[in-house]
């Protein structure tokens, strides 16, 4: 299985898979450079919040290698300027959490500048490793729900290359597929109208052999009611107190088609994606620019001054969750009572 | 509002829209030649079974003007090798139903030859009289179901490019639009994987100046939550006489999604659509290249060589589907003998 981003040992260097070429072209990028790192982050190279945050890491960590000072006080000069070089997308919590927690093992640090750069390299690769760890505790945890010979049905990508490795839905996938030599099988929806389930999740699975079949977001009542899919696992861009799920548009429809026939719908995802805070009423979904329906590949697909409707999210009611599979344990039927036990 | 095939009086000549260019290029094909009808029909300029026999039919009367016969019979011989030019898609059951019905106005046909190619035009147009009358008869009883100011969900395209003028779907929207003053609107799905939602309903509303708004397959499920919706109105490529609808992929996912949120869930098609035979479950859907998944506009969307799944129709069974409107009547809750009673 490969890794989204990874620090090379022999050549202190950092290797990513290049995520604007896929699924045509298998292309990594392997770099000294934390400004190259911070390009990568700036034109999507690297997306999904937690592997942006172990970008940031690492990004730190080259800087630290590539920095003439002579000084604690010029490398953490040098690393400074590294933050905000990394900083390259405000909106992203994870890019600003880990050059911060980069820069207080630089501060907290003892010893001579080799040291303190070793410190930064092992921290780095720490951040990494808490991602996976955290996929493969939602992996593990889903164990009891996922039998060998399932089908999984998915929709959107929420597989390796959002996070460092494995995934949150992929690490579901990924963990029973180890667990059950290979007895597990994925169904794909496309997931207009960016088809990340086209374009990442069917070529990473691909990749670590698991027998995946793509389908269009229109032909989930067919798959479901032919009996080919025993449950759906879909990840969550957040997740309220109530138990409702926020997640790619087309969730809510699979959920829906599911229920009316029986099959559960399980959600995946890291308990730092649920919100205690937020009213379900009060969650303002993004509508993005049309030109994401109106075009794929950079050709049009209708007229191009059609007007369209895009919101990129939806949300799915509780009633509809059968359970939701975090890193701490899994919430069957979801109330909030049931949630706020996770924090307990 | 255009038609989609057209007898030019003053020319004696047949104009046609060239569906292959929609929605980028809007052409009109104008010929005199019944082979270049028999091309058209065979490279799907021209498309849809209403359409195609309505091609056909104006294909003959062409054919008939081509021909330098002397007597009746050396007119009946070319006809004859007219109709077998025409019959390029051998299952396309319309094209030989049109020829013949041609050949036996010819046969029965008195008087000169003059007079012989004039009942020919005039039963070329009456066949596509008889395919705008039954559309219309759909729209007109379509007019207890939606209410001015409705917004109606559609898939794929049941609109007047599949037939001669209206459509079956197109009926229903268009009929309501004429007699409301325009207050009536649409929400079109894309209808993967051929994306007929988006190339073809969307351009014919447009050029109608009906207010349609295109949306993504799994995105239904968030228009009816939003209260945008007030029907969904589909067509049918079969009717069981159970009332089990046999119609694109998506339909019954769609339907399952308008059933959990109350909204009606109608149906649109000629009688001659319903098939008094077949039981559900011997109906075999049949399953289409993989590519129309993999490839759009001649690009890769995914792996080249992704697994799929790719039924071209869909199976909704009676009880997802609140009426059936037919050029003879509407049906409500359909039943096998209120099927029955239609042909009463």
């Amino acid at each position: 299985m490969f890794r989204t981003i990874e620090w090379l040992d022999d050549t202190n260097e950092v290797r990513l898979v290049d995520q604007t070429k896929l699924p045509l072209i298998k292309a990594h990028i392997i770099t000294s450079s934390h400004e190259r790192i911070a390009h990568a982050i700036k034109v999507m190279e690297i997306r999904g919040a937690p592997a942006i945050g172990a970008a940031a890491g690492m990004g730190m960590a080259l800087a630290a290698l590539e920095s003439n000072a002579k000084s604690k006080n010029e490398l953490l000069a040098f690393l400074r300027k590294a933050a905000n070089t990394l900083n390259t997308r405000p909106t992203a919590v994870n890019l600003t959490w880990a050059t911060r927690r980069m820069l207080k093992v630089a501060e907290d640090a003892e010893g001579d500048i080799a040291n303190i750069i070793q410190r930064l390299i092992d921290e780095a690769k720490e951040i990494a490793e808490e991602d996976v760890r955290m996929c493969r505790s939602i992996g593990e945890n889903s164990l009891g729900l996922i039998k060998p010979g399932f089908t999984i049905q998915t929709i959107c990508n929420a597989g390796s290359l959002a996070t460092v490795h494995l995934g949150t839905v992929g690490a579901v996938i990924r963990v029973a597929h180890e667990k059950y030599d290979g007895d597990i099988k994925v169904y794909a929806a496309e997931t207009r109208p960016r088809q990340q389930g086209a374009r990442l999740t069917v070529f990473e699975m691909m990749e670590d052999g698991i027998d995946t079949t793509l389908i269009t977001d229109g032909m989930i009542g067919t798959v479901f009611r032919e009996g080919r899919i025993d449950c759906c696992v879909v990840g969550a861009d957040r997740i309220l107190r109530t138990g409702h799920i926020i997640n790619k548009i087309g969730t809510y429809t699979m959920a829906i088609t599911a229920k009316y026939h029986n099959i559960p719908f399980y959600v995946a995802a890291p308990t730092s994606t649920i919100d205690m805070d937020t009213n379900p009423e009060d969650v303002v979904i993004e509508e993005r620019n049309g030109d994401e329906i109106r075009v794929i590949n950079g050709q049009y697909i209708t007229v191009p001054n059609a007007k369209v409707y895009n919101p990129a999210f939806d949300m799915t009611p509780p009633e509809l969750v059968t359970a939701i599979i975090t890193d701490k344990g899994v919430v069957h039927d979801p109330t909030e009572e049931k949630m706020r036990s996770l924090f307990d």
